[in-house]
């Protein structure tokens, strides 16, 4: 069997410790299910700036072209905060990378476990048995890319413009996979948009309704953005897939993270293209940052980089089984009492551990 | 003394009935500061399209133009929600009024009382003595109204197209609001943007940090928006003034509100050109909607209509004192025990009143 190529972008702060324990996890579940891993390592971000000179480097860009997915860390941190916004390693990496391999949609999976409620920010009532919402966030349209985007002069004042675009197939593809993962569970899809305000919107709900179509077993509401702001926070439970154009889902993406209580614990995809085979190339990182502040302490909670790794196996290399595999072990982890500080309480049956025990933990249930 | 002219806009649901409430709220004050109010009651919303055939007919234009302020109650319901998004009720009346009387600031004040956190969707513990955050919304600039703004087919495609446009001087303007505002309070700013995908986001940003030197006394920090979903649920307390665009503060003041718990007790207010005497024209309503589902019941909270006229009182009328008077009634009949069904627990020395009553225990205690 050829060896399955994956490019590995740790980054900053804890982008490197986390990784660590991704690899480790992919390489066991290598050699239980004879696969084999090529890991092509690249700088990205911080690291890249420091050493390279800018946060995406042309090797680095290679990698991603050579591989069939990437593995992807955290960018940023305060060292490079007094740069210019497109020289910063959060948006001088993630928008070219999205840009470049096309990668359009967006799944972060929400998931508070039942066990974790209590990081949740919200009152344990409303999140009872926890809840698993996946937003589907369209990330290459919209305000960040669409044109024209300037500043100018004019009669003594100074004028800014971005433009919001998107066209009806951009629309209908993320649309078809917000239905398709919406089949593969409880089919319940929420659009959102601001159809009030929005041409975009209108053109939004429409292309929406008429895909749904296609999907009859799924039920389809619309939200207002402001109206979906507030339903999440009293209602996170009763939401399943949650379809946003690409700046309702930055915010509303990362208001459910939070929501969720434990960002250590979330991974995302970002998918381009499907090859016609039903993978996807695709870049697959933790929903939470680089957190400076524990970065080189050993204590990071590794899950969300370790989930990560298994949306690869399932979305870009069409390994089942595998993501699966790493899904339980994770899940078998926490059931065992497993916790780094982030999740943890002041349960005695539990067991706090750093980032290297908790990877351990997990690799020894796979 | 002259009669002080008002333009009273009830519009649906809810909105008659807590109106009712205002107004007599007002009475009493005028009665007991020796004022006289005139009071233009007027169709809009819903009410306006089944009478008038359009949610702002002319002649509510007229009374509003012929007045000091408006105060308005809330419109929108299921029986217009067939209608396209621009004839319906919220759009068809709010944003032509905002328009028409240039109400570039929108003033929320999410006030979660330490006896009302109970009513809160967040954990307890994070917002134990309650919270007092202002948002200070732009209101007629960005997305909402900026050209273009149309939908157009393209080799076998559509597009829709919606155009951000801030000016400088609009930022400006905006941002005195903001930091005058937080002169009179906790001396916080926290502005809100995009800095690192938007124009608009870039020149707001400069230009607050530009507006922030005529303001040295103001602690001035700036969050993006997604990060800035996240924080106001984990760390509400830590919030003065929220400053945002259009756009970012539909969200988010929506958000807060949800966040403070009880919708029914949040006045808002917006601004337009002060006269130069320091007296804004303005538009005074509850954040929360018409409420249909409790319409006609007598049982929806009227504080958030009777603290909206107090707003008016205070920044179309120059009347601190009496604004003044009923904001500590309100509080009066709150710390007093009683409670609308919105805000009421099981607490046995709680009194749970309907709307009139709720309206009586504020006039008893102005
Ligand atoms: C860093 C920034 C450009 C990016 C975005 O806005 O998409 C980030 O917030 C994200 O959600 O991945
Ligand atoms: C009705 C709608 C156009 C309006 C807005 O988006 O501004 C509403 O949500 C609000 O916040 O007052």
């Amino acid at each position: 069997d050829q060896a399955i190529k994956v490019a590995v972008l740790a980054g900053d702060g804890i982008g490197p410790e986390v990784m660590t324990e991704a690899i480790r996890v992919l390489e066991r579940v290598a050699e239980l299910r004879n696969l084999s891993f090529e890991f092509d390592h690249q700088l990205v971000g911080g690291a890249a700036i420091d050493a390279a000179g800018c946060p995406l480097p042309d090797a680095t860009v290679a990698a991603c072209e050579a591989a069939g997915a990437i593995l992807f860390g955290s960018v940023g941190g305060p060292k490079w905060e007094h740069l210019p916004p497109n020289d910063q390693p959060e948006r001088g990496a993630l928008l070219p990378l999205r840009k470049k391999f096309g990668l359009f949609a967006n799944l972060r999976p929400s998931i508070c476990l039942p066990a974790l409620t209590h990081a949740s920010p919200v009152r344990p009532d409303l999140i009872k048995d926890g809840f698993d919402v996946l937003c589907v966030r369209e990330l290459t349209g919209g305000l960040y890319f669409g044109q024209p985007k300037f500043r100018k002069e004019e009669e003594g004042d100074i004028l800014a413009v971005d433009t919001m675009v998107y066209r009806k197939s951009e629309i209908e593809r993320i649309a078809h996979v917000g239905f398709q993962a919406a089949m593969t569970r409880d089919k319940r899809l929420t659009s959102v948009d601001k159809a009030n305000v929005l041409e975009n919107s209108i053109l939004w709900r429409e292309t929406v309704n008429e895909i749904a179509k296609q999907y009859p077993e799924v039920t389809v509401n619309h939200l207002y953005v402001d109206n979906a702001a507030m339903q999440l926070i009293r209602d996170a439970p009763n939401f399943d897939v949650l379809l946003t154009e690409n700046l309702f889902g930055d915010i509303l993406s990362d208001e459910m993270a939070m929501i969720a209580g434990s960002l250590g614990m979330l991974a995302s995809a970002s998918l381009g293209q499907t090859s016609g085979n039903g993978l996807y190339f695709g870049m697959f990182e933790p929903s939470g940052g680089s957190a400076p502040d524990l970065a080189g302490q050993g204590v990071a909670n590794p899950i969300a980089q370790i989930l990560s790794a298994a949306l690869m196996l399932r979305f870009s290399f069409g390994l089942e089984t595998e993501a699966k595999m790493i899904e339980n072990a994770v899940a078998a982890a926490i059931a065992d009492g497993f916790r780094t500080g982030d999740i943890m309480t002041d349960d005695a049956s539990l067991r706090q551990v750093g980032t290297k025990e908790m990877g351990e933990a997990i690799l020894s249930r796979i």
